[in-house]
């Protein structure tokens, strides 16, 4: 059976990513095995950790080798199953790779309610929800009254970010690129305020004018000049928690790091840094509980679908040029 | 009674210090009210603090003014005392300020033990020793066997850092600038390894040459490249303690902030700032600990004591030129 994949063909470090950095080619789809099961790629779910994946660097997840398919998560349905616990028919999600089938060992398959929340599997459900659960709830430890501010406010983690803290009793502060966001966050999502970074000219002040206290939790999906503003805003004993850095993935030269790194002296603060991956033995409370949020209407989401495999690379390319409004997700089939 | 005093003449906001920020006066030594004391000065201890005290920035203590007596920390003998726990001839503590003689209330003057540590009360006794004690074990949460990475090593907080951890049975590395420095570290201080910043082209290397499995804390008082290099080699769950900057103290343009604070993600790891001021309550014990140690030989110490009052803004600058070898001290009587 005829299978499309797409393979990294080169390393993006220290520039963007250009389309000559994937080959399309046409492979074979391989047969199960014994606990294997075969699945055919429905949608694509993409996050700026894929470049980084492409680059090496972290070292939190395998080495990827130039060849090799591009590395992403997925939805699929089951064709065929030499597992047990799972079927023909049935909805999995999983590291499915840029490929039109995949031969997968079951237990690094997850088996989805096939119901109008599929795609929030890639997002809310997701690992993008749960880097936002996990990193706010155990690194930014929010108590109810902190104003807690976000950056790339308006993205899949950090509107999520939002209304998390929104439902632990905080005041809630975005900071995103243009009108429309800002206003789906005040809107949509419910934050207290939104700064249209595009647009505010003295950043620091608006932000100390709508936290005349200081920030609380500061929630950085960013880095940069947005980083090293907010981090003149800390209210004593804050909490940074450094999640991305999408101003870092594009750029040859680095951006500068954040001179008031200094401020965490004085505000007697913590910056921190976590990989979800760790608490991937936590995710199924937290899952529950953000699908019962989901359904109470406590969190809203938006997804950006795109559409056939063959515009994998310009999908994830969307996400560094700020393009994408919502969870940026490719239909495959 | 004539009483000299050094006033704040300017603020030395954004450069390096000059003569001309401060101004020598004869002013009038106070008689005690009740419930003070009357202090006449015997040493005065230095710290990079002060000038940022002048510049008013951290907001940490009260804001200084031009014309106030220099803020300083020092060792001082009654010679009248209006309050009952203190009386004529006693050794006291405080922040007496850059003068001769200074009325004080008793409360905040510390009774000292007159003996060969007297002068110990400013550096590993005092506020000094209270920021290596309490930085290192309080965010820095050495565990036996970490790697412990100092810089400013050979510093009077630095030097403390070190040999705590050591005591708490960690793997100790001191950056220091200078061959001179680094001896005194390993061969006194019991440092397992120092690096001389100066003469070092290769500090990232050297470092994880050191510490192959990364280093597990790092104590930074320097700031700028020695502290990006530190971050490029954590291991995971590292402690990075933010004590001070002293590369951020003399320049017009502030040094680039870490741009390695974004291995904070990869490495877990925790970046913190505090005040030591914050742990008063527990000084006493901290204290006690520490005249331990020094009566053991497990914690020694230099220093580097100028002579005359006259010389205060000169003997302050030492610091900031690396000047001083051990604690900067100035006998004034």
């Amino acid at each position: 059976m005829k299978n499309r994949q797409w393979l990294i063909a080169a390393r993006p470090l220290g520039r963007g990513l250009l389309d000559s950095d994937f080959t399309l080619t046409d492979g074979e789809a391989r047969s199960p095995e014994d606990g294997e099961a075969l699945v055919r790629t429905l949608y694509l779910g993409f996050d700026p950790a894929q470049k980084g994946w492409m680059e090496n660097i972290g070292g939190y997840v395998a080495p990827t080798e130039i060849g090799d398919v591009m590395r992403g998560s997925g939805i699929g349905e089951v064709l065929e199953s030499r597992h047990p616990n799972l079927k023909a028919g049935d909805k999995v999600s999983g590291q499915l790779g840029w490929q039109e089938y995949a031969a997968l060992n079951a237990r690094d398959l997850v088996k989805l309610e096939d119901d109008d929340l599929l795609t929030a599997n890639l997002g809310a459900l997701g690992t993008t929800g749960m880097t936002a659960y996990f990193g706010l709830l155990k690194h930014g430890r929010p108590q109810p009254g902190d104003a807690v501010i976000v950056s790339g406010a308006a993205g899949a983690t950090g509107s999520m970010v939002g209304q998390i803290a929104k439902i632990a009793g905080c005041r809630t502060i975005g900071i995103a690129g243009g009108p429309e966001k800002c206003a789906w966050l005040t809107r949509e999502c419910g934050f207290d305020a939104a700064i249209d970074y595009k647009s505010e000219k003295k950043l620091r002040a608006k932000i100390k004018e709508l936290a005349p206290g200081g920030v609380d939790v500061i929630y950085d999906n960013v880095g940069g000049t947005i980083l090293n503003d907010m981090l003149a805003c800390m209210a004593m004993h804050a909490r940074v928690v450094i999640c991305g850095g999408i101003s870092r993935y594009e750029t040859g030269q680095l951006p500068a790091g954040p001179e008031n790194y200094f401020n965490l002296i004085f505000m007697r603060a913590t910056m921190e840094g976590f990989i979800v991956l760790d608490y991937m033995n936590e995710y199924p409370k937290a899952r529950a509980r953000m699908r019962q949020w989901i359904r109470d209407g406590k969190i809203t989401f938006k997804e950006d679908v795109q559409e056939g495999f063959e515009n994998a690379p310009r999908t994830l390319m969307r996400l560094f040029r700020g393009e994408n409004f919502g969870k940026q997700i490719l239909k495959v089939a």
